[in-house]
């Protein structure tokens, strides 16, 4: 499969892989966000923060580009793809305002447009897209953050009156860190336990007014604000409490239950559990959006990390005329190009699930047909995944790119700082990545326990390796095609080149199935265990557990990234893309080499090749680092970073240094150990 | 070794363990540091934040606590040691002041005191230390951050007119984030090449005013501001330009260089190279200073996180009457265990680090001795390694106490926002990481070459291990405990108990030797390999390197701890602390699996024992935990943590949903997979 990388290959080509499906909506942001509203300020305090951004939200509603997701009757494009891949070109500009549009129109509009029915729609949804409406998504809890099912906010129906009684029953139930509360929401989706006739029928949504036309918080609501966060200092958090606050029964979001005048409740969907599971299962449009929007940031501190590298010059070389610069150092390019590369492999996956997202809810929303429900939970499941992966890489990367610039990366003038706060959170919010991770764990056992039985009784599990197999591996996109090259890996594992692709799939196939079975067997052991609590059954093996979903995900992405790299065209794009896949198999093998050769996977002098191999891929990508940031295609203005720019007089300054370091090499080797002599400076 | 841990430890009885030789100066901090001006204020602007903290350094200087350093004839306390461990102390409280601190006192007066003359400290010390002269220490340049003997920064004698010339040629040599520049500095220690007669004799450092009384720029002196950075809010860092100001002969600080009138220019230290390098390692209190203080702020960070993990429940337990918070989830423990496990570890290393450095200091400036060259060079390789061990756990371990906590961390008022992002340039100031790795793996191949060879000419170094293990080895102060205990190692390696602590110790040991061998054989192979660039030898074998320096620090901060446990008397918390030590031990020995498997230390089956032993310890530990972090005695009024406040009626409302949970659990299994379903809320 691998072919030779030309010289040079044109971004261009590589860019048009990576723009896709949505290349129209990437194109029309590239050319028309151009507003430097939509830019963080550096400085800024929360207060002009705040009021920028709700500036700037008004006139990304004018701008008419949030409304894609939106039903076309409403003037919207019925487009959810087009919805999540603008929001992650949002994502390359202020992330405050990224965040505050997302509220705003994924999770506050999204919430009213598909929990709600035709006559909210008509009421509401037209104020929600101009923004004149702002609302809240109302459903953490400080006592609360990830366990939704046990809200403990009520909302209990008085057939008398006919309405709802809206109550916080102490202080840890109060909402918290609601985008949109602290200043700007007039109305909030508010998630709460829904009891009517005696009944508890778990939770639903309702439309809450919290403040009136003046910005006065509304009877028996109390706003709180969570004040200065790390980072998003332009989006409101806040928190609401609500002391037996009276909602009309006509502002349930009644989609998937209904309250009649009496008090009798309905639904289509008998179980409480999968109702709610439903009902939350239409949000995953916010999930998939921080997924990419962490991954647009993660693009932007690569692009800057790796031009400021190829420019910054660290130490002379000593007796030599070639200017080395800090990506030409091994140990920068072990920072900078397998964090590259996973990103592109992250890109990939992405857009991949935004593709099957658009599909399943095209089928489910436009064409009206009942929601395929394993094609919903297979995309629920993918979503946490790369939401997991996205978040993590984001944080990761975005740091060792802050270092990597050193002190000029502590500067918020490089824009750097404000990466790395605003996307701190991502790995907590729209559900905490540990516990993502177990829902992602639970998808795959649960597919067993579908053929097997219940996850409670663990003790009547039978062991069937392929049965596994099938259920965890017949899922991504190119099923076909890497069936075909696991199937063509030549010879024992042990000799096969570590740069054959059938190879790398048939390792993350491998540890995802070995990991799989031994987790279920350990869940076994531990149900047959006399006297061991549930929670101990389970606890005893979380690792185990979560190390499973990890190694679903790794796979589902590179099986997205082989996919892309085949559809390629130009051939120069397709080889350097090659290789780039090369590095992110071989490098996420290498950070888990320790469970390969555990396993019997690699030798030990296999794993010692494994590492000479990343090396030389690292060579081989050197000269190519700068394109593989150029194919980002992050536009010039969009960057604010100023050590991109080019200072006036810098390029003769080089020069002359150059010069002098070139003098002093020729003339005085007398301070005798400079090649190796690499001490450094105190700072401050 | 190991004895049973008695089921409650007293937590004092650990902290005297800890507070160690200078405990009198951690109990007057404690006692003492109590005003609020010390603690970071969440939300200020950054103007307020450098109001806020140039008052706090007056206020500091008034109170007598930043003299321990300086000599008693200017009313110091020639207390080196006592110093740093003050400035660990300060690091508890609002980071922007321990740095503005560090810059007056440790870095501009430590210079002033430690490459000035008498006449110099006669005219300026008093002042410096009442801070009345605040001023800068201006090393790094924008294109030289890390190679200080390439600064670029010219300062030329002339001896007709008595005064140096100090020029900026050019803006990349620019001196940048220097902190005291932005607003308050007056005057300037600035490093620069020294000519005199024409010729280059290498940095020099010199005192420059750089504003007069008014706060004005002085002649020739162009002041910039680094502006808002992404933390120490509170620092005004700048930049200095200098268009040819003159300086007043008597202003070089000429400890170890000097110029006469004429011209002539004297030095007691004939090579160039070694005079910079003696003038560079009088400094290395800054750069333990650095270290500690990010012990400091990480044993805060877990502080919050892990009491915050014993009061916070996630999931109601099915069916049981259990209380479960988050700390009782295994990855939980796995997160904050072994991190506590390594502050532990890292605190008695660098206590460690400040006796040898008080010791190397006391003896070389207090008894006017000449210097002990092989300490001094021991002890700056120490302070660089303890310096990236520290900074990069800091970094590593504050941003997994912020998602430890969720969206709580993420609130300026629960603290964690302001350590992650004050510490964050820790890792590349005061030496950049990477490169600091690379000085402690010189230290190490040095020791070599002076056995053998130079390190220019690789070819002729011959091979004997075990003088690479004389060299290596024979360097901490535990040394015969730690061979004892070796020795005491009962049969083959992959028989003994995993527990025994002469098989961590000889583990660590291993490796760091093997290491370092490969490295040498490696970079001799190179070095004769026909056509290789220096450039290339070297950076071919550089992750190898850095990983050698790597090895080395864990094996020294692992012999801290074990000496640290030996001498612990109190028998509960020795027998305590010798767990946390089998988990620092054990869970670095897993961190780095791979490599023992590759090079034949563990098993496939030893590598799982090893990991089923590192979950045991977290469940032997768990009862402990708020011990561990009681330990670190950080008085409650610093912590500035809301979350840690027990909010009005808290208690009761925890009651009432602890009662409601139950009632729950006993009702209504009716939702049915409540056990797994870990489902999670969208949040924004």
């Amino acid at each position: 499969m691998t072919s030779t990388v030309p010289s040079s290959v044109d971004p261009k080509a590589l860019q048009s892989v990576l723009d896709g499906r949505w290349a129209h909506v990437r194109r029309d942001a590239r050319e028309n966000l151009d507003d430097p509203d939509f830019l963080p300020v550096y400085g800024e305090t929360m207060q002009e923060a705040r009021e920028r951004v709700t500036r700037a939200a008004r006139k990304l509603a004018e701008s008419g580009r949030v409304g894609l997701g939106f039903p076309k009757a409403y003037g919207g494009q019925d487009d959810a793809g087009g919805s999540t891949t603008s929001i992650e070109m949002l994502a390359f500009g202020d992330l405050s305002l990224m965040v505050k549009a997302g509220v705003q129109w994924g999770l506050f509009g999204g919430a009213l447009q598909l929990l709600g029915t035709k006559r909210q729609h008509d009421k509401y949804l037209r104020d929600v897209m101009s923004f004149d409406l702002p609302g809240c998504f109302a459903m953490t809890e400080t006592g609360h953050g990830s366990d939704v099912q046990q809200l403990r906010t009520t909302c209990t129906y008085d057939p008398a009156t006919e309405t709802f009684d809206l109550h916080t029953p102490h202080q840890a139930a109060r909402k918290d860190y609601i985008g949109n509360a602290a200043k700007d929401g007039r109305m909030a989706v508010v998630f709460a336990q829904l009891i009517t006739q005696g009944k508890n029928h778990g939770v639903h949504a309702w439309l809450v007014p919290i403040r009136d036309e003046q910005g006065n918080a509304m009877p028996g609501v109390t706003i709180g604000d969570d004040g200065p966060k790390a980072g998003l200092p332009g989006v409101d958090n806040g928190r609401l409490t609500f002391d037996h606050v009276s909602v009309p029964r006509d502002m349930l979001l009644d989609r998937y239950g209904q309250v009649a005048a009496d008090g009798t409740y309905t639904s289509s969907i008998e179980n409480e559990t999968r109702r709610f599971f439903t009902m939350l299962g239409t949000l995953v449009r916010g999930r998939v959006s921080v997924g990419g929007s962490a991954s647009s940031a993660t693009k932007l501190a690569l692009d800057i990390a790796t031009r400021y590298g190829d420019a910054r010059r660290q130490f002379a070389a000593p007796g030599e005329e070639r200017e080395i610069v800090i990506n030409d150092y091994l140990v920068h390019q072990r920072k900078l190009l397998p964090a590259l590369a996973t990103t592109y492999a992250l890109h990939f996956a992405q857009d991949e699930l935004v593709a099957t997202m658009h599909d399943v809810q095209t089928a489910a929303h436009v064409d009206g047909k009942v929601l395929d429900e394993d094609a919903q939970r297979e995309l629920e499941s993918r979503a946490a995944g790369l939401k997991v992966a996205q978040t993590a890489h984001a944080t990761r990367t975005i740091q060792m790119c802050r270092e990597a610039c050193g002190g000029a990366g502590y500067l918020q003038e490089n824009r750097l700082p404000h990466l790395k706060a605003d996307t701190d959170v991502f790995t907590t919010f729209e559900g905490d990545n540990t516990v993502l991770l177990q829902l992602v764990a639970k998808g795959l056992l649960t597919g067993y326990r579908d053929t097997f039985g219940s996850l409670e009784g663990w003790g009547k599990v039978g062991f069937i390796a392929d049965m596994v197999r099938e259920t965890v591996l017949e899922r991504t996109a190119a099923r076909a095609l890497i069936a075909r090259l696991i199937d063509a890996v030549p010879g024992r594992d042990d000799e096969v080149p570590m740069l054959d692709r059938g190879w790398q799939l048939k390792m993350f196939e491998f540890r995802e199935k070995h990991a799989l079975e031994g987790a279920i067997r350990r869940l076994r052991k531990n149900s047959t265990t006399e006297g061991m609590a549930p929670f101990d059954m389970f606890n005893d093996v979380q690792d185990h557990v979560l190390k499973t979903a990890q190694t679903h995900i790794d796979r589902v992405v590179l099986e997205a990234f082989v996919a892309g790299v085949d559809r390629t065209e130009d051939a120069g794009a397709q080889a350097l893309m090659d290789k780039v896949c090369d590095l992110y198999a071989l490098s996420t093998i290498e950070a888990d080499k320790a469970w390969f050769l555990e396993h019997g996977q690699l030798t030990p002098s296999r794993a010692k090749t494994l590492t000479s191999t990343v090396n030389q891929l690292l060579r081989e990508l050197r000269p190519h680092i700068i394109t593989l940031v150029d194919a980002f295609a992050i536009p010039a203005e969009w960057k604010a970073a100023k050590i991109l720019e080019e200072e006036p007089g810098r390029q003769e300054a080089m020069a002359a240094r150059d010069a002098e370091v070139r003098a002093e090499a020729e003339g005085s080797q007398a301070s005798g150990e400079s090649a190796t002599d690499l001490e450094v400076a105190p700072a401050q």
